[in-house]
């Protein structure tokens, strides 16, 4: 697969680069960014994925996320993503939260999504294979993290594949899609109206079913403006019931914006660092 | 004066806010930010005001500098002003450089300029009443810095005022810009064609002229894409001719972008802290 450069800058020491190549899972030009930190220049480093909320493109965290900074120190790697297919000919939504920048992270089964709007098998085959064979990153290595729609990427996709994530995290994630109305007009829309589908794609009900093996660390802001969909309580409540290990906290006074991310990432790309280190 | 609060987000334990007033220098609206560290609950913080470049907002070291992290740090609060006036009836020009987002902080003197560019007035007098009346700010414990037009703004503005700014330092300053097409153009729409009206607005004039009583920290970038209309060794060979206390760094790999500012904004921020504590 080839793989265009859209542009490389020097940051922290190390590299961040954003580039484009032509996806099979979506039929689409695809970008996103990868950080290298220095530690890249003498060999394979762990990765950290970053999954981006409604809205965003591989750019939002890229720019406002502040990752780079502890990413460099810690000799880890970061990739972003972007949240969907784009572009003329892909379908699309007037609502912000369906469609492009809406991907929700599901391979979508039903018309006119199921073209291109393939964004689970992207995130967890393609672009892994892509970056794996292109940058010093380590394929035994990895951990994921994500905000709000990515935060449900990341739970999903760990719980999904916990031999492969060595370690997760989340900042206010959409934490019970199958009963807010952030997820159930998206997952009919992609999966289609039989709510046996949705359970893949739901981390409260994930959570109840089987967990995830490691600690798992989620971060959200009590003062976030979007609670309501978030569900947090759900999550929270099924982690404690499974005595799952990891912490929930309640930060006080954060929303639900970049400010927010910004303010604690350090701490989680540090949890990261210990535990693909 | 009345404040409008546009927002305001919590961020690493401070408050990042934006407000809006009306400018008697501008006679238009303005918006400007100020983030406030935990430290600001217990009384009177020093403050560090950062002068954004060409085509920003208030918005852009804000959201990507990186600095509410250092600055919550050290306790230190944060002013990102706005880099001109805007709005309908507010003249402007096709050129980025010119006209809104492109204020140069001059006093403009000539028309249509005079009736609203008035931006060094503006930052060094109009918004610093309206902050310290109004935040937790401590006039006696001011420091400047900024990007590019707004690394010459914090030089000009310190070597002018050096008894009020206690500490300066600049990322990428257009330095010598009555030499360069970042400046001509400028300096001779705003201040007319006489030349000796532009050495006040000059860093590397002001340097040769009188310098600076402090330190001066400046970083620039090797692989700065603008390095030919910045003029950066104009100002070196000033500053060493002066015996000029402080830094002049080439940052090896580093760009003009935000990726840069960020990688060395920490540094910046504890720099100050150490003048202003």
């Amino acid at each position: 697969m080839s793989l265009e450069t859209v542009s490389e800058n020097r940051s922290f020491g190390g590299t961040q680069g954003v580039y484009r190549h032509k996806s099979q899972a979506t039929g689409t030009d695809m970008t996103f960014a990868v950080y290298l930190p220095p530690a890249a220049e003498d060999g394979l480093v762990p990765v950290l994925w970053y999954l981006s909320g409604l809205t965003c493109t591989h750019e939002n965290a890229m720019t406002k996320a502040g990752a780079q900074q502890w990413a460099a120190e810690s000799g880890i790697g970061l990739i972003f993503p972007d949240t969907s297919p784009r572009g003329e000919g892909v379908p699309d939504d007037d609502a912000y939260d369906l469609g492009q920048g809406a991907g929700f992270y599901v391979d979508a089964t039903q018309d006119p999504w199921k073209k291109n709007f393939q964004m689970w098998h992207y995130v967890t085959h393609e672009l892994p294979e892509l970056v794996f064979d292109n940058f010093q990153l380590d394929r035994e290595a990895q951990g994921i993290t994500g905000h709000s729609m990515g935060g449900h990427g990341a739970l999903t996709i760990a719980m999904t594949f916990p031999d492969r994530y060595r370690s997760v995290s989340a900042f206010a994630p959409i934490a019970n899609p199958s009963q807010s109305d952030w997820g159930r007009k998206q997952l009919t829309a992609y999966l289609g109206g039989d709510e046996s589908a949705w359970a893949a794609h739901d981390s409260t009900l994930l959570m109840r079913e089987k967990g995830y093996k490691g600690e798992i660390l989620i971060d959200q802001g009590t003062d976030d403006q979007f609670l309501e969909l978030l569900k947090p309580e759900a999550l929270a409540q099924a982690m404690v019931a499974r005595r799952q290990p990891g912490m929930f906290r309640m930060q006080p006074g954060y929303d639900h914006s970049y400010f927010f991310v910004q303010s604690f990432m350090g701490e989680h790309v540090l949890w990261h660092a210990e535990r693909l280190y």
